[in-house]
C-alpha cells in the first residue's frame, strides 16, 4: 500500500468526513463514570455494509442491525458498553429492538435507519431503564465536533486501555474524500469476517453493494488476521456508513480512483485492526508476524494465525526470549503445506533459521530488539507465492489478572 | 468404563510387569542435579507400537524410532530430557542415530531394537560427550525394582512438578496381565496421535499389529484430548512394549478378554493424560469438559477441545469465575452443528444454563466448587448422540512466568 495515494488527517474522527454527528455519554452500564452509550448519525440516508461475527451464538443486536441494513442504507448506530446482550433470549431481543426504536423516536428517524451493537458480558439482561433514558439524553449531546467523536470513542470501550481511530483523506475525481473509523478490541479477539466493534464514516459517493463487497475483502485481510486470545466474540460487527456529501462520482471497482479508495479503506482498518491487537487485554506489545512464500495467500493467513496465537510464542514475546523454536514448531502444526528444509525465520532484521537450521546470532541484540514495542517475526517458507501479516500481542500477567475476575 | 474390569497396582509402575527393566541419571542435560537420561529394557524382544506428532517439524528421534519399529518389535527405549533434538538438521540426525547405536552397545543389543526419544528446548544440539558418557553408565544403574522406575521416571520430567506413572492389573485367561505406563507434560501439550512423551509396558502377550490398533483407537480418546496450551509439540511420541511374560492366550480383539484388557489399558493412558493435564504448566487445577448430545463423537471432540483450549475459559477457571458466557462463545466457534435455543451447561452439578437461557445460581456455591483441584463442565447440545471429554487446566501467572523466561 503506498503512502501517496492518500494522507492522514491529524485529529480526525468519524465526524470528519461530512455529514456525521456522534455523540457518547455515561448511561448506568458500567460501573464507573466512563461512557457506555453512543451514537453516530447521518445527516441522509447513507449507503451502509457491515460484517458480523460467525460465531454460532450471536448476541440480539446483530438480528437488529441486519434487519436494519436489509435495504442497504443507515442513517444511525446506537451502541452501548458494559453488557454485550449476548444469550440473552427473547428478552434480549426484544430489548434490542427497544434500543432500536427508542434511538428512532429521539432522533427523528425510521427505525429502520438504525443499527445496534453492544458489547460486554454475556448473559446478563440490559438494565433497559438505564439504556432507554440514556438515548433520551443523545440528541441533546450530538454534534459534528472533535469532542463529540471523543465521546463516541470512549463509549464503545471495555477494558480497552485506548481509544482507537483514525480518518485518512484521499482524492477521488479531484475531490478530497474522508474515510474514518473507531473501534474497540481488547478481549475475545480472534475475530471470524469481523472484529468486535468497529465503526466507519466515510464522505465518498459509493453504493451499498461495493462499499459491502470491499469491506468483506479488506477485513479479511485486516481484522480478520488479529488475535489477541483465539477466542471469537458473539457480538463482533462491523458498520460503516457513506454519507455522499464529497460528491465524488459513483465509486465502482471500475472507477479510476478506486484503487486509492480501496487503499486508503484498508489503511483505516488496518491501523484499527493493529491498534486492537496493541491494546489486547494486558498487551505490552505488537506482535507482527509476516508469512511470505506459503502455497497461497489462504495458507499464508492460517500459517500466520497459528505463531501469532501460540501462547508459547506470545509468552516467549513477553519475555522477550528469542525462543524461535516455538515460532516454527506453530508453523508445523498449522496444517498447511511446508517443506520442512526451506524454512527462514527472522526477528526484525535478526536471521535465526536459515533453510530451517539454526543461525547463530547475538541474543544481546535480540533481547533488546524483543523488549520493543513492535515485534516483527518474519517466516519465509520458500514454496509458493502465498504471504499474509497476522497482528497479535504478547500474553502477560496482567491477561491473566484482567481475564481471571472479568465478571466478578 | 468398569472398575471391575482391572485394579490399580499400588506403587506399580513400569517396571512392575514382568521382563521390564529401568534406569535413570543425571548426564549434565539439565543444568540442576535433576536426572536427564534414562532408559527402559525389555529381557526378550518386545511386541512394541508407538504413535507420534503430527507436527511437521518432527525431531530427529522420532525418525530413528520409527527405523526402530519398523519390525514390530523393541527391546529398550532410551530417552532425554533438557534438549529436545528438533530443527537440529543433519548433526541432530546423527546425533539421535548416535545415541541409539551406543545405547544398543551398553546393552549389548541390535541399534534395530532400541527407541530413541527427547524432550525439551527446541534448536540446540545435544551435548553428545554428556549423552554418551551417561550412556556408558546406564547398565550399572539398570533394575527391576521401583526405585528403578522412580529414577525412569524423573528422568524424562521437564517443567513437569510430579512425575506420572500408573500401573493397572487385568486378568486375561486367568493370568494377572499388567499395564503400566509413564509421561511426561507440562508445556507444548496439544497432541495430535500422540502426547508429549509417554511410556507404557506390558506383560501381556500381544502381536504388534494388535498394539498398535489398540494404542491409535486408545490415544483419539485419551492423550488427543488433552490441552495445556494448544501448542503441538515437535516431539510427541508415545511408545509401548510388551514382554508377553505373563503367558496368556495371544490378545486379539477376538480375544474373549480383549475388553477387559483394552479398558485397562484405556484407563491407564486416561490416567496419564489427565496427570498430564492437572500438571499443565502454571496449572492450579485439572478442568474437564464434558459434550453430550453432539451430531458426532468428533464433533463433541472438536467442541470439548475448543472450550478446554479456550483462553478465557482457563482463565476464568483460575479466577473460580462461573463465567460460562465464555463457554457459550466457544461453543459457537467451534465450527460444529448445534442449535443455539437448545444448549444446556452445568460447572460440577451447579446447572448454569438450560435451553441456552441463564439459570439463576448461587455465586457462592459457584464460586466454592470453581475454586476446587478439579472442575467438570459439562455441556449436552440436545443434538445427537455423539460425546467426548477433554481435559486441560487453569491458565495461570505462573503459565506466563514460566514461558516467558524458559529457554533463558
Amino acid at each position: 500500500m503506498s503512502d501517496q495515494l492518500f494522507k492522514q488527517v491529524q485529529g480526525g474522527s468519524v465526524t470528519t468526513p461530512s455529514g456525521f454527528q456522534a455523540a457518547g455519554l455515561h448511561c448506568g452500564l458500567k460501573k464507573t463514570e466512563r461512557n457506555d452509550l453512543g451514537v453516530i448519525i447521518c445527516d441522509v440516508p447513507a449507503a451502509a455494509a457491515a460484517v458480523y461475527t460467525t460465531n454460532l451464538f450471536q448476541a440480539a443486536p446483530l438480528q437488529v442491525t441486519r434487519d436494519s441494513l436489509s435495504n442497504g442504507t443507515l442513517r444511525a448506530v446506537v451502541v452501548n458498553s458494559g453488557n454485550a446482550n449476548a444469550c440473552t433470549g427473547q428478552q434480549g431481543e426484544q430489548d434490542a429492538y427497544a434500543m432500536r426504536a427508542e434511538t428512532a423516536r429521539q432522533l427523528g428517524l425510521d427505525e429502520q435507519d438504525v443499527a445496534v451493537a453492544s458489547t460486554g458480558v454475556i448473559g446478563e439482561l440490559l438494565k433497559m431503564d438505564r439504556v432507554l433514558s440514556g438515548i433520551e439524553r443523545l440528541p441533546a449531546t450530538l454534534g459534528y465536533e472533535p469532542d463529540h467523536a471523543e465521546a463516541f470513542c470512549q463509549s464503545i470501550l471495555t477494558t480497552d486501555l485506548v481509544k482507537k481511530e483514525i480518518c485518512l483523506q484521499v482524492e477521488v475525481n479531484g475531490i478530497d474524500v474522508h474515510i474514518a473509523g473507531a473501534a474497540k478490541g481488547s478481549g475475545m479477539i480472534h475475530p471470524n469476517m469481523a472484529t468486535m466493534l468497529a465503526f466507519m464514516t466515510t464522505d465518498a459517493v459509493i453504493p451499498a453493494d461495493a462499499l459491502q463487497g470491499l469491506l468483506r475483502d479488506t477485513t479479511d485481510r485486516t481484522f480478520n488476521m488479529i488475535t489477541v486470545d483465539g477466542d471469537t466474540s458473539t457480538n463482533d460487527m462491523l458498520v460503516v456508513m457513506a454519507s455522499g456529501h464529497a460528491g465524488n462520482l459513483e465509486l465502482t471497482p471500475e472507477h479510476e480512483d478506486w484503487e486509492a479508495f480501496a487503499a486508503a479503506f484498508r489503511h483505516v482498518c488496518e491501523h484499527l485492526a493493529q491498534a486492537i491487537a496493541r491494546d489486547g487485554e494486558g498487551a505490552t506489545k505488537l506482535v507482527e508476524v509476516q508469512v511470505t512464500g506459503a502455497v497461497s495467500d489462504l495458507s499464508a493467513r492460517a500459517i500466520a494465525k497459528t505463531v501469532i496465537g501460540s501462547s508459547l510464542v506470545k509468552s516467549a514475546m513477553f519475555g522477550a526470549d528469542a525462543n524461535w523454536g516455538r515460532v516454527i514448531a506453530a508453523v508445523g502444526r498449522a496444517g498447511e503445506p511446508v517443506d520442512v528444509n526451506t524454512v527462514d525465520i527472522r526477528l526484525g532484521d535478526i536471521v535465526v533459521l536459515t533453510a530451517s537450521r539454526p543461525v547463530p546470532f547475538d541474543e544481546e541484540v535480540a533481547l533488546e530488539y524483543l523488549k520493543g514495542d513492535t515485534v516483527r517475526i518474519t517466516v519465509d517458507l520458500h514454496y509458493g507465492e502465498g504471504q499474509a501479516i497476522a497482528w497479535g500481542c504478547d500474553l502477560t500477567y496482567d491477561y491473566v489478572r484482567i481475564n481471571a475476575a472479568y465478571r466478578t
